[in-house]
């Protein structure tokens, strides 16, 4: 059968998505709302000292739509302290006026169908940086989960390593034409959740987002073996922010 | 492989869908619903001066059926504003007596599959007026999205531009019938929300929409590559309706 | 391309179904429960008003199951009035012990298929009657959605017009069979609901609504390019009987 | 095209599935406990009294899982007896702390397919018991629906008659092996509900279930044509025990 | 056609999923919530006595993300037990602040595709243990339900004896590379719930769950047959912890 190409894993992530119960928050005292705020302030700076020492990082944006109102992604060497950052957050007064109506548990993830023979990337600081990613504070984010299409005469789990090999490359090739303007975050999730990759699209214009899926949707890889979950789309929410976004 | 056809991208817009919760609407007492009412209304004399000076459009219509009971099509410059737009709602007084059932999250858009070469549309005035519309005050709306077929012998992305071309101009001639009787809009949503396109119709006979959806389904386009997800048809509510409306 | 086949369209078309909260419904006064159902049956009367004036018709019955308890199933010349009625219920005592479990907008139609060249069927009174029909009071229901399917070699939507005008011939002489044993309403919702028609079958047995089905299934057409959605069946609700199905 | 096999059909039946609130029914007082247990053993009651009366039958079980706590499987000689057992339960003290996941409704149906020519089946007292059966209070109980499969090559409704026979003949051979272990019950649901038949089976040992579903899926018929719904598992209750179960 | 392969079966499994619902939790006092602990620990402390008596055994993690954040794996002699098991849970203090989100109904399961011809395996007392296995205390757990695939030419069952075995033999040598990495747990579920099997992956790293998954996917069983559902992943909740996971 077809061989496994080997991955090289970073850092646990978590994607968390709620959305506000705005009648209740309405409803609740100014008391109340006050407290909870600066709870969730507190938090974030907490997750800011992970972030300068970088044993962690996060990304916090306000989404748009009925699927969320806001997102959490949440970066952490073990899987132990991801469930913990999640309880941290369960636990807080805001979050008692919120569902979770999503998340995604996976890990940052680089394939090595582009490494070549020889080369131990691993070892390279690049690849480090890139396994432990400091998020970007880009005003947009574009998540969504993904697999590989196993139907058929369209299996990407028998297709050969080259040719796997060659349609990776082609696709990669199109997401350089983005660089400086999108950054991606990919990670792996077999095992872990219900798809087999997150993708996580930074980006300083919204409109770049589209761009580049639209792009890539006529790469031979997405057209004939991308299978895509749902599409979350957000505007960053920096911490300062909070009391504006949540000011009733 | 098949080369993607370029966009133009107009206006971001937000579909935004909510259920009225009747029950605790008529619990309410007559204060709340007054307050509640003429601060709705207020909202969409904003969005009227929005609409005045050109910097964004909006339509409001009462939906038949379960899946809503109010829809709001907002077009906004920015995904900010249109986030800001979103709310502003959320954070009403009638916004706690309804449940967001669904919203889209998309840009206008117009394709140049019938562009003709050395043809510069994006300069033209009818172009520009297309990706920024002013939304028609028309009795009946229909929303859906869609997507392009990705299965087998039936995908669209592998075809060659060409193919692509001949379907969508069969397409347009069948749409162009209908001049006059039906508004259409279309919006790209790759990257933003979860099908890859919406269309929303305006058309002062309902039967139009019927006749158009229908007559549509046996362009090839359609029959071999559409893709469709749920519609949500509705009635124009005019701003002076509203106490009508929501009278109980 | 395959040729669409014209139709004709007469009323507009609502299902509601409604699961009523028993919990809440037992948990109310007495004084409460009874005029919300003197509230319900006038609604009815009103219906029947409309009903006798030919100016739009309606039924009520009681479905089994957890998908709903009460199906009310309304037609209108307009998509407006359509939706006032709708509104009429929603703003009802009644309605706040019921959820809308789902709901289906359509338009009684009739296809052209088996109407002979140089026939105009849609100026004989036949015609005008189904089109605009008056719901019969017998005792059993059953309502669901429908698709013709669109799959690779099995696209009805590209099969020649004889094709298919021969495989509705066949389907037909089935439902000819049951003449009197079942009457059977066809409503098109392309661009109004989810799927593309909608079957309602009323029967005084309710075995003949299997049967039919049943039978059916076997029929081309259906076995090879039918697609179902859920299937609603219950027994009539007289307005009479509205105390006694409601009595806690 | 193909052929319909006739049915021979029996009781309507209802398998009614619960989830019991078990908060709420915890923090209700001892009397309305009481009293709401007290309700449901009568009710069962008057179902044993047509059970004796051979003019219905019943079975209570508590299932396992998230999916439901309690089924009440009823069968009755009217669609209108079917709804009354229903709305009997539905208006108990009991119902208000349940909330219905699910249910069936279906009729209780025998094929022609093993019927020999010149036989008339449906006089025999045999087929007379298995149309109206009184169901067993063996130990264990599993349920679920199913479809015969219609998609390309895989129609079992385009199947020829002799092909269809062959493969349910093959078919009844694995479930007599298990005669005396397992008591089977079709129902046929076209038109009723939305699979085309469902299963229940009575064990009394729970590992007979699995081994015949699994033993079966080897079954032609079931490899190819059989598509299958959710399924349900539980355990007896008998009306002496419902004060057991119900304690907290 | 295909033959069935024997399995052999050992204790039932309920795998009991469930959501805290933290702001009633918080809202709660702290008598309350010290009561519901130590019910809660006591309830654990019995299925503890279960385990070391050897007439069951059970595993309890606190899981990552929106899908649960409790999961409970009870194995149990019989499926009675297993339903008084969940029942017990059920009636406690804490079920009142969880909603159980999912749940899966089995049996542990060994297949005999890989047994020799003149082996009798369940008589060795290797087999035994792993029938009626102690379930490990290791830091990660990773549960998901599967099926084979029957669609078209990649049908499970209608493939050849001889085939499975080699398919599912290569399988079995993937798994063996991670052996005292993971411990993995298979359960049927033909009859017993919605899909075939479901798989528990017990390990120390987190990452070997991924990397086990990831590569077993290039299998030719996985990747022709295996359909998948929803991947649940957590860590282990020593008894001890459970004040300190709860603490709010």
């Amino acid at each position: 059968m077809a061989e496994a190409v080997e991955t090289m894993d970073g850092w646990y992530c978590l994607h968390d998505l709620r959305r506000i119960n705005w009648g209740a928050w309405k409803a609740a005292s100014n008391q109340t709302r006050e407290a909870a705020m600066t709870e969730f302030q507190s938090l974030i700076s907490n997750w800011e000292t992970i972030d300068e020492a970088k044993i962690g990082s996060h990304a916090v944006y306000t989404m748009i739509g009925h699927k969320a109102d806001l997102m959490m992604m949440i970066l952490r060497p073990t899987m132990k302290e991801l469930n913990e950052a999640e309880l941290a957050f369960n636990k807080s007064a805001l979050a008692a006026f919120t569902t979770q109506t999503y998340s995604y548990v996976s890990v940052v993830e680089l394939s090595k169908y582009t490494v070549k023979e020889g080369e131990n990337p691993e070892e390279s600081p690049g690849t480090q940086a890139r396994l432990r990613p400091r998020l970007p504070k880009w005003e947009h984010i574009c998540f969504y989960p993904m697999d590989k299409r196993r139907k058929g005469d369209e299996n990407w789990y028998t297709l050969p390593m080259e040719e796997r090999r060659r349609l990776m490359y082609e696709h990669s090739m199109t997401g350089r034409k983005y660089a400086g303007k999108i950054r991606q975050i990919i990670t792996g999730s077999m095992g872990f959740d219900d798809w087999e990759w997150s993708v996580t699209l930074f980006a300083k214009d919204a409109l770049d987002i589209k761009k580049l899926v639209y792009e890539m949707r006529f790469d031979e890889v997405s057209a004939k073996y991308g299978e895509f979950g749902a599409f979350y789309v957000g505007n960053i929410l920096p911490k300062d922010d909070v009391p504006v976004f949540l000011h009733v």
